[in-house]
Order: C-alpha cells, then sequence, then structure tokens
C-alpha cells in the first residue's frame, strides 16, 4: 500500500493520529520536498516520528517514481506531504503510476492552506478561484493573477494568492536559492500591476485602499495575520515564510468584525466603508 | 484558553497529535453538533479520548455561549469541530465573545470537505466559488446555485457542491428528521432546474451529459468517489452520508486520467470527450 500523509501546516504534531500511527509501522517513508515547508526542519519530524525520512525532491517523484513505489505491493510505502496530499498540489501521477503497477493507495488528509485561511474570519465559501503570485524577473511579469482577481470582485467574492515557494529546477540539479515571496513583495507587485493599468485607462477591480490580509505560518505557534488596506500591507513585515495574501470581495459584517482582530491600533478600527471592501480613514 | 478543534473527517484517529493532547487536558470539552457528522458517534469518540464530550448545539453555542466560555479565562476549554473550525462554517461569533470576556482563544486545524475534495483528482486551484443545495419544499425551490455554476464553468472552473445535512431548528427545540441530501437527489434538482432554464429558451451552462464527481464519506475508510455524467449520478447510490458533488469546468488531461478511476466500467473509460467537461459514448 502506498500512503499519501498530509503533515498538517505548524510542526510534528500536527499529523493526525492515524498518520502517525501509518508512518511508524511502514517500511519505508519519504518526505515530498518541494512545494511547501512546516516551521520544523527534517531533523525534529525524523526524532518525533522515529523514522528515517527520504526527501523527495521533484526530478525523483517525477522521473524515479519507480524508487518510492518499490515493494509498495507487498509493503506498505509512506509519502508525506506539508499541508494536505491534495492541496496546493496534487500527487495525481505518483498515484496513476502505483495503480499502473498493481499498487493500491490510500490517503491520509490534513489542513491546507487551502482551508486554514479560514481562520482569518473570511468565510471559505465566499471565495472565488485561487491564484498564484510569482517573482517578476527583467522579462518575465505575467499579470494574469490581477485577471482573476479582478473577475473574483466583480462577483463579490475573496481571493486567495498563493506566493511563490522555492523550487528545484526541472531537469537540472540546480537549486534557486531559498526564495520566499512575502506578502509586502506580493502587495507591490499588485500595486504595480494597478498602476499599469490605471495608466493604460483601464477601470480597475481594486484600489490601494481594498481590504487585504496578509497571513505568515498560517497553523504554526507563531501565526501571524494582518489585515490592512493593499497599501499598508505593502510594508508590513510578517516574518519569516510561508507567506499568503487575501483579496477580499464583498464583506459580511461578521467577517469584517473578525479582520478588526487582525489590524494594527492604527488600522481598520479607525477606518470607514467606503464600498463593500474598500476603507478609507 | 478557549481551543478550536478540528476533528478531521473520518473517525476517532483523524484528529492530530496536538488536538488529541489538548482535548485530555481540557477541563471541559464540547462537541458542536450542527453542522457535519463523522463515521462514528459521541460514544466513540469518547471513549478514544478518555472524556466526557458536552454536545453544543445551534442553539447552546448562539444563545448560551457564556456556558461554553465559562472559566476559559483561567482554565482550558476545547470545541471540537468535525473537519476543520473554519471550513464550511466559521466559528466567529464565538471568537469574538471569548475575546470581549478577555479569553484568548487558539485553532488546531484539520482536514475540511473544502480542501479534501482534491482527493478525487480536480485540482483545488481550479475551484471556482463553493455552493450549497439544499433540499427543496413544495413553496421553495431556489435555483440560485445553479447560477453560481454558470459563472464557475463560464470561466472554466469546477464547483464544489455541499449538500444539506440535517439542521437543528433555529428558536424553537424541534429537530428535524436526520435527512442529508444523496448526491442522487442533488443531480435530479440540477436536471430539473436545466429542464426549467431549457423551456425558458435559456443558454445552458451544463447538461445532463456534462462530467460531475460525486463523494461520499471522503476521508473515512469507505469513502467512495464516483464520477460520471449529471445524469448517470442521478441514478447513483454512494450510501450513507455525507455527500458531496462536484460539477466539473475545463478539464486538465491528467484531471481526466484520475477521474477515470472513479466510473463505472461502463463509464468514462469508454467515453469520448466532446468539449473540455462533457463526454458522449
Amino acid at each position: 500500500m502506498l500512503y499519501f500523509i498530509g503533515l498538517g501546516l505548524g510542526d510534528c504534531k500536527d499529523i493526525t493520529v492515524k498518520g502517525l500511527e501509518i508512518v511508524r509501522q511502514c517500511s519505508r517513508v519519504y518526505l515530498e520536498a518541494y512545494t511547501s515547508i512546516l516551521t520544523v526542519g527534517k531533523d525534529a519530524l525524523e526524532e518525533y516520528y522515529g523514522r528515517e525520512l527520504l526527501l523527495a525532491d521533484r526530478d525523483m517523484v517525477e522521473q524515479q517514481a519507480d524508487e518510492i513505489l518499490k515493494g509498495a505491493d507487498v509493503s506498505d510505502v509512506a509519502f508525506l506531504v506539508v499541508g494536505d496530499p491534495f492541496g496546493a498540489t496534487t500527487h495525481s501521477d505518483l498515484i496513476l503510476r502505483a495503480l499502473n503497477a498493481g499498487i493500491q493507495y490510500r490517503v491520509i488528509h490534513n489542513a491546507s492552506i487551502m482551508n486554514a485561511v479560514g481562520c482569518c474570519g473570511l468565510q471559505l465559501y465566499n471565495f472565488g478561484e485561487t491564484v498564484s503570485i510569482v517573482f517578476w524577473t527583467d522579462t518575465w511579469r505575467p499579470e494574469s493573477f490581477y485577471d482573476k482577481i479582478k473577475k473574483n470582485r466583480d462577483m463579490g467574492l475573496h481571493t486567495l494568492c498563493l506566493l511563490q515557494v522555492p523550487s528545484l529546477s526541472r531537469g537540472r540539479k540546480i537549486y534557486e536559492p531559498p526564495r520566499y515571496m512575502t506578502v509586502a513583495q506580493a502587495a507591490e507587485q499588485l500595486l504595480e500591476i494597478l498602476q499599469n493599468r490605471r495608466d493604460r485607462g483601464e477601470e480597475l477591480a481594486m484600489t490601494q485602499d481594498t481590504v487585504c490580509v496578509g497571513l505568515a505560518r498560517v497553523g504554526a505557534e507563531n501565526q501571524t495575520i494582518r489585515s490592512g488596506t493593499l497599501q499598508e500591507l505593502a510594508s508590513s513585515d510578517l516574518g519569516g515564510p510561508l507567506h499568503s495574501m487575501i483579496i477580499s470581495g464583498d464583506l459580511h459584517p461578521l467577517e469584517v468584525d473578525m479582520l478588526k482582530l487582525f489590524s494594527g491600533p492604527e488600522g481598520l478600527k479607525t477606518l470607514k466603508m467606503t464600498d463593500s471592501s474598500t476603507y478609507v480613514s
């Protein structure tokens, strides 16, 4: 059996009881090491689980899947994934390979950023399509995520923005420097896009005063949530990775009350709402 | 401290290690008992946790919150929620009351249906707004969820449909009979709406041949996933609650490969794609 086990978002103890029992009885345990991170490292996980963890980078999962699947038809192999195995990434390819090799699989779910962001008080069923924001380069400055935010806001929906995490360059054994995008960097990019669109005479989906939420290390002891205008978040410092950002859509009064918990003393508490999600002092 | 602890989706052992440790050391433990269910009952949870669980129905949480919060400023109280505390429902009201009373809170996340549906192979970031489908009565036959499905499909996005669960009538101590909506019932309603809209000459967002996914007891040992056309799901029997349904949007080839795993022998395997999400034999 091949077990896909979610580790949740915080530390060693965010694995489920069921997941931990399986980890401890599997013959080999892989740790997927390219999409996300916990606040603790591989060593801490190994010590707590009492098991050696084999790192599975993107190359290995895509090109040496046979290695992972070896013997899983007669013994148990675990594949650990930060968050939920079907959160921001799926592992369809590995599942299909396993089934092709006559190996059954089972999924042990856990929290992922896709549902845990509800902790800021915005209701999950008021979210539209999730977007990804990546670092711009000199020659590659994609703005398509803004258009998705616009569509969501046109329908009154919130947008979860997943921010770039370091990844292994495919096909080459060269690791990028570990660069995690911060909420401030994402907000800066979005402000620049708004300026570009304004220059082109476009009708804007949002302004620098639109209410946004920055989230860092969701689910961890030192989780930080900060609500404020886009402009405010562009100068925020939420500390270490991982960061995510939400662009609000229409806000329900109870959602506003929750967001006020996460604003600074100079923040939303003293602000007046002008439209459903834009505040002015 | 008031702890909001997610129980996950399956049975006793889907709680996280951290969540279980907290449950075992709290002075009182409440079980929220109106939005969702596990495949095991209160007795099984009590035995496994080694703690008495106090049922908190909707009336209690809304009208007798003081009872729940009593003493939580000096001792620890746990509030257990099936799935994630911020999944399909939030508990903002209870959080705000706690903070007003000078009581701190903490959230222990877990899987919810909102992220665990990824197990069918459809990618979470290709989902639009989530909709709810409720039982029609003679006088109340809301169709608004169809319009949301249409908007999602216009953008190529999948739609997660949460199906009605029994709820306690607010304000009166009268429990509705425990009636959980099945995938077949939801599909039937959707077919009827399509017929209504067709009769009115509307351009339809989908047809009876649109690819849908029925999910039952996601995360449990006896989880069942069934992919097929809307028409096929209308005559499906996925067994006991809880059920959810997905209306597909544009399908990526890898998503199609995954959905084929969950179709019957006469199902998608033998079907040809006509547009991005409609199959014909």
